[in-house]
């Protein structure tokens, strides 16, 4: 247990379970980490789509943005609405489920679940891919880096670092002042310079242009920018965690958040156009992230740069560390609602729902497997599920203000309707123009999750009823047990396997497997060894049976010869011993023949509830 | 089952067995394959190691295999007379443990099971080297072929096809005759042009000579062509598979072997000459084996071509049933000695030694992949065994004829010391020559093989001295047990754990487990549901005991106590009731806490033998 001890603590009690209490400052990075390192990913994803265009793509980025700008700040109004409804933590489950019925609370879950495992890859591609920019030579070793970078994540939050905070603020506020710095830098050159900026280090050429611009490529490269706005959410989730007043401190946290986000996203798209910038092949060797180009034409290469490549790395990779944060929750409520197994219900040894952070490392380091740990092969994939949840929290919210008792504030249905309406939209352009590059694998895996988790939830129901009782106990037909001893040989195992049967019954059939059909030393022995000692204690004599076995099988004959007696004894309780060599040395394993586990799991799984098993252990002195 | 059924086949009753009886025709694929086989990887290893001498080195092939021949030829004698001296079958093991003692006994067993590993390796290894010599396209996927060819070698070995000489037979022969027939017309065309002939197909040109001779290359060269030596034990082993008279039939079989192979090296080594063959490198994108070269040069690339690679293909990948159909008895062997596990003696359900097979696989496979699939690479590691055994059952021999009764007949002690002396010569010039190559491998793993199996027997005894006993059962101090029901709430499974209790003993302790340390719904209930039924029926009433667990863990608390109450009454058995649910499908298995199994084996690990468990299953209607 020690090397578990080291990797994940000791074990913490219910009791050292405290509330967080945060302000601004704390929130910032804790719940707008995954939102604000978007900026890093969402921009590039659009500008990889616009590459067939040449250099005329930077003509079309403004205007994207400002859609997606648009689009942010309708979504930050109705999150602001939804702080206030639910002081209590408003995740897109809870308010769907509550307002709109089990079926979209599912539908917002499942879309969470498969969102939260993206987040997780995309973070953490985009972060190597960042330091795989800077550092061409890691290239190649990008899929080992990511598993890296994954592994770590999980063993932190396996720890249960929940005040994660803290270690996440540096590289959070460098991150947003290195951003500020290059882009505030950027603007004031193309100012300056008439909107001809010299860069201090050329950005690559742009592309020879392949195609010419369509509404359907646009719509494309909007539908990737999109992913710019995941994460927005996480502050309404986690409400409670904030200091006293909670809902306004939210609100302000969540409000710069989204004011820093739209400056980056407005910012980055300013500067490139400025500066001609274009992306690059994310599959080629000469690929940069457009960011590190961004900086480069802006600064050179030199510790500035340095320093803001360092903070987007960090800022990428622990923004997969909200999805370790939230999918486990998620994954709890579901598993407390019969949804998911109970075991995603149960605390760890550090107070962290720990299988819920293992299935979700396991699942992300499969997609990372998978898609080589190249984030834009990730990008079609996401923001349907994003998109898809915040539809169903927005419509929710709706809901919840036309019931609320008294006169319904038409304002704020408004201001939630305009969020459906907006992140609706956008969830079908989203799943319509990535549909063939892999959002149809989301658009089968939503239903596939959902009939898995009714399916659960029909299996627990059907299992609750079956053991459900209110009846007091039942004291009529208690019959001593038909102990079964299977002995080989005499031992001073057999002995000891008999002396307690013969505590437990007076009833004892003890099997004898032999491969000939004839009696042999253990039998020509046996009144000596057992019936004559039964005999004088004045103890009823255990029956011996002896058992051909053609085929050497020793375990079939036994658990046919108990089934047999079960039925033929119906109302009895069959009892079979089955003495085990216990050796506390794990290569003693393979030195011993399995048969007392067989024989254990053959009983079980070929029995009936008269038959148990009792297991006495012998341990070497 | 049933795949398992499909592939491996229905069980076989012991009574199934039966003696074969073969002949010489039968005798030589069976006993032969191994052997004869070698003549296609022999002298290409030799030949290999030669590649530094340029076109030289066809000078030096005929001496180097007059070694080998007059080497094959003592060796011959000598087992001619293991096989007089041992009709019932004498193996290494066998002779040098009867008649040298344990240590050399051991010694010889360990060096076969690592001989019969690269022999399975060496033989698929090289098999496909032949295919992919003729198919150069699959070169690429040369450990991919040797894979899936090791599959089914082992898969028809676990389906125990014993009698294997019918499908071996054909290939043996049509590699013979195909050899014969090729050798023979490059012979002839050797001496009817005058020592020049013109190849068919030129043979690659030989490679510029980068080094001089050396005896230290010529040792190195010789000690790889012992390889072809390999497999002619195998007569020897099996002699009682023999038709009577055995004794002669398999002396005959031998005789026949040992000629063909003397045949095929000397002939091999002629034509090449006369070709002015050399090898090429195994590792390159060119490399032909030198009977492909060879075939080529004779006869073209025909029918005739095709024929006899299909046949050198079979044969090698046959060759290595050689080790599959051995391995497992020498394990069996050393089983009953018990210097192996037990479970290498249990016959399976096609009576074959199923454990040993398998082990065998994994470790070729094992093998195979750490080199590659390379049989350049795997030859350093052979022979050293092979000639380490030779040798120990030779000298065995010796022992044997000395110590016979009566006169020492002195003709056959020269005959089996001039074997030992050859092949213990030889051992000693593999090991230094092959050293740095790899035979440093065994020299470390047959010491290493060696105190594995002195520890298996020590540990053996160990158990067997504390469960041996003669003493009759001893009826002193029977006591009801105290049962012990861990409760966490009122159920139909909590209810049929109780009875099963009340059945056995009067003496109830049930544990419920709480987070708080308060009693809750189940205690409050307790008296209605379970006290007032068992007054009621003039039992005695259970004790409830709770157990407090700020961990959350529910495991711990109770084998603590458990443990305690089993310190604090000695002399009494603690049965500990442990209701599971069984669902008998497996994805289930998901769905639920695995407490029970853990339940089950943190009492065996922390227990004593005072404290068993019993495993009460409950079925899902």
């Amino acid at each position: 247990m020690s090397i578990i001890d080291f990797l994940i603590g000791k074990p913490l009690a219910t009791s050292e379970e405290r509330a967080e209490q945060i302000g601004v400052a704390a929130g910032i990075p804790i719940f707008g980490l995954d939102a604000l390192s978007s900026a890093a990913y969402g921009p590039e994803a659009a500008m990889t789509l616009l590459i067939p265009l040449g250099l005329a793509s930077v003509q079309h980025l403004l205007p994207l943005t400002s859609c997606l700008i648009a689009l942010l700040i309708i979504v930050f109004f109705s999150y602001r609405q939804t702080i206030a409804a639910y002081p209590g933590g408003g995740g897109s489950y809870t308010v769907a489920h509550e307002n709109l019925g089990t079926f979209p609370g599912l539908l917002a879950a499942a879309a969470l679940m498969i969102d939260y495992v993206l987040t997780a890859a995309v973070g953490i591609s985009a972060g190597i891919g960042a330091l795989t920019s800077a550092l061409p030579s890691l290239h190649s070793r990008t899929l080992t880096l990511c598993l890296v970078a994954l592994a770590i994540i999980t063993v932190v939050n396996l720890r249960g670092v929940r005040e994660s905070g803290g270690l996440f603020m540096l590289p959070t506020y460098l991150f947003l002042a290195c951003m500020m710095i290059a882009i505030g830098l950027g603007v004031f050159k193309i100012l300056t310079s008439g909107g001809h900026p010299t860069p201090v280090m050329a950005p690559p050429p742009a592309p020879a242009a392949t195609e010419a611009v369509t509404l359907w490529l646009l719509l494309k490269a909007f539908s990737s920018g999109c992913t710019a706005l995941t994460g927005v959410e996480a502050v309404s989730n986690g409400v409670k965690a904030f200091r006293e007043p909670t809902v306004p401190t939210a609100q302000r946290t969540l409000g710069i958040i989204i004011a820093c986000l739209v400056l980056m996203l407005g910012g980055i798209a300013f500067v490139a156009r400025g500066y001609g910038i274009t992306a690059t092949d994310p599959t080629s060797d000469q690929y940069q992230s457009v960011l590190s180009i961004m900086l480069m034409a802006v600064s050179g290469r030199g510790t500035f740069y340095a320093v803001a490549i360092i903070s987007i790395l960090l800022v990428l990779i622990f923004s997969a560390n909200t999805a370790f944060a939230d999918f486990p929750r998620v994954c709890r409520i579901l598993a407390e609602d019969s949804f998911m197994p109970v075991s995603f219900g149960n605390r760890g040894r550090r107070l962290v729902y720990s299988e819920g952070i293992i299935v979700l490392a396991v699942v992300t380091g499969a997609l990372l497997i998978l898609f080589g740990g190249v984030t834009d092969r990730l990008i079609p994939l996401y923001a349907v599920g994003a998109f898809m949840a915040f539809t169903l929290s927005q419509a929710g919210m709706v809901k919840h203000w036309i019931k609320q008792e008294g006169k319904t504030n038409w304002h704020y249905v408004f201001i939630n309707a305009l969020g459906a309406l907006g992140t609706g939209v956008t969830t079908i352009v989203v799943a319509v123009t990535k549909f063939a590059d892999g959002a149809w694998i989301i658009v089968l895996l939503i239903p596939t999750v959902l009939v898995l988790m009714y399916w659960v939830r029909r299996h627990y129901n059907f299992v609750s009823q079956q053991v459900r009782t209110i009846e007091p106990l039942n004291m009529q037909g208690l019959h001593e047990p038909i102990v079964v001893v299977p002995m080989p040989y005499w031992s001073h195992i057999a002995q000891m396997a008999l002396r307690q049967a013969m505590e437990i019954s007076k009833e004892i059939k003890v099997l004898h497997v032999a491969e000939e059909d004839k009696p042999d030393a253990f039998c020509a022995r046996w009144h000596e060894y057992v019936e004559s000692p039964a005999e004088k204690a004045g103890y009823p004599r255990p029956e011996l049976i002896q058992l051909h076995s053609p085929y050497r099988f020793v375990i079939a004959p036994i658990v046919d010869y108990v089934c047999k007696i079960s039925d033929e004894n119906p109302g009895r309780r069959i009892v079979t011993i089955v003495p085990e060599l216990v050796e506390r040395k794990w290569y003693a394993y393979f030195l011993h023949t399995q048969r007392a586990a067989l024989l254990k799991y053959n009983l079980l799984i070929r029995g009936n509830d008269h038959i148990s098993v009792l297991n006495i252990p012998w341990y070497l002195k």
